[in-house]
């Protein structure tokens, strides 16, 4: 089982991270950071920097797709290598997922037209404008593509499918060897439970936002 | 505000990156990640290769420390760089914090002696051996120490000491930008409520299983 999780510059660490340390766990899984070539990459803050180590065409076919997303999607939208490496990786792969808005990438490649499918929650508009029928939910399967709500999504997707791909009693194990039990201080990780204000203030200040 | 996250061979990346994801956002911080010295650390699955940018002597006072776990955190337990940092930098840390079996290394310093403290459900009785008295909780704040339980239970402690600095909008404002809305498909994420089986066949494969 093979699992390629490409970075980009300005890519959102925990979007790739998140689903990883979930998936690594599969049975005889290798896992591989992909880029244009290996080298290292630095997050959006500028903080972070993660090993790419495997060029895209180093890895033409994997098992698993996961891509994050993050700021620097933007840059990879229309022609491009990794849209390349997606249109090509995709007609192997037996799951084609995504983090927050790395949606907008699969979607782009034309991968989510006419499916359900969800992103960040800043970013629905633009998922729905490239062609997918947006959902509101914390993962969304539809066949072989599983997408994921922004950033922290990822663990939810990653342990739902590992669910889908080794069962229950993986998905728990798993989700105990990460000891993901979460209670969050706050109730304000989604725009429908984040003061009104909060959720005004982030969505102004997006690159999303209304020009 | 200086954040510093101390990386060694084979820490687990989601407990150094869940917490980095919340903090990073934090109102001028710097976040920095430290090795011994400059260079790129690889996790404990062996996938994952994260860049140290500054040596622990490059950060001698930072204001918040967060010390990850992972199997390699117990070849930095006795005299190692690592320890006497921690001592040193912890003199002047306005927070000390770890996250999994990051705290045992703490605990070593003789940094949570006589403190309420967690850690990963399976080293609770070896932070205890280390003079910490344990706590069950998802995360422990004892003082300046914030301590978490495994893996993921980094972003929420990393949420509540956004809380404590920054009050609860900041919080919740975090909270909303990591889009930290928990759904995982089962409720296995602690010993107390994963199936019994699981729980005992993880801690019997566990370093930390009796010998």
């Amino acid at each position: 089982m093979l699992i390629a999780i490409p970075l980009f510059d300005r890519f959102t660490a925990l979007d790739a991270v998140g689903p990883f340390q979930v998936l690594v766990q599969l049975p005889d899984a290798t896992t591989i950071f992909v880029a244009e070539r290996p080298r290292q990459v630095t997050d959006h803050t500028g903080a972070l920097t993660l090993r790419a180590d495997a060029s895209l065409a180093d890895v033409p076919r994997p098992d698993i797709i996961v891509v994050p997303g993050g700021p620097g999607q933007a840059d990879h939208m229309g022609d491009s290598p990794l849209r390349d490496w997606l249109l090509a990786a995709d007609q192997t792969s037996t799951w084609t997922t995504s983090v927050c808005t790395g949606s907008l990438n699969l979607a782009d490649a034309g991968l989510l037209t006419g499916r359900r499918a969800t992103t960040n929650w800043m970013a629905m508009d633009e998922l729905a404008r490239l062609g997918a029928t947006p959902v509101r939910e914390r993962y969304v399967f539809d066949g072989k593509y599983a997408t994921a709500a922004g950033v922290s999504a990822g663990i939810d997707m990653a342990l739902a499918l590992t669910d889908r791909i080794g069962g229950a009693e993986m998905a728990q194990r798993f989700q105990l060897g990460i000891e993901y039990d979460p209670h969050p201080p706050y109730n304000a990780g989604s725009p429908a439970t984040a003061p009104a204000e909060i959720v005004a203030d982030l969505l102004a200040r997006s690159r999303f936002a209304a020009a």
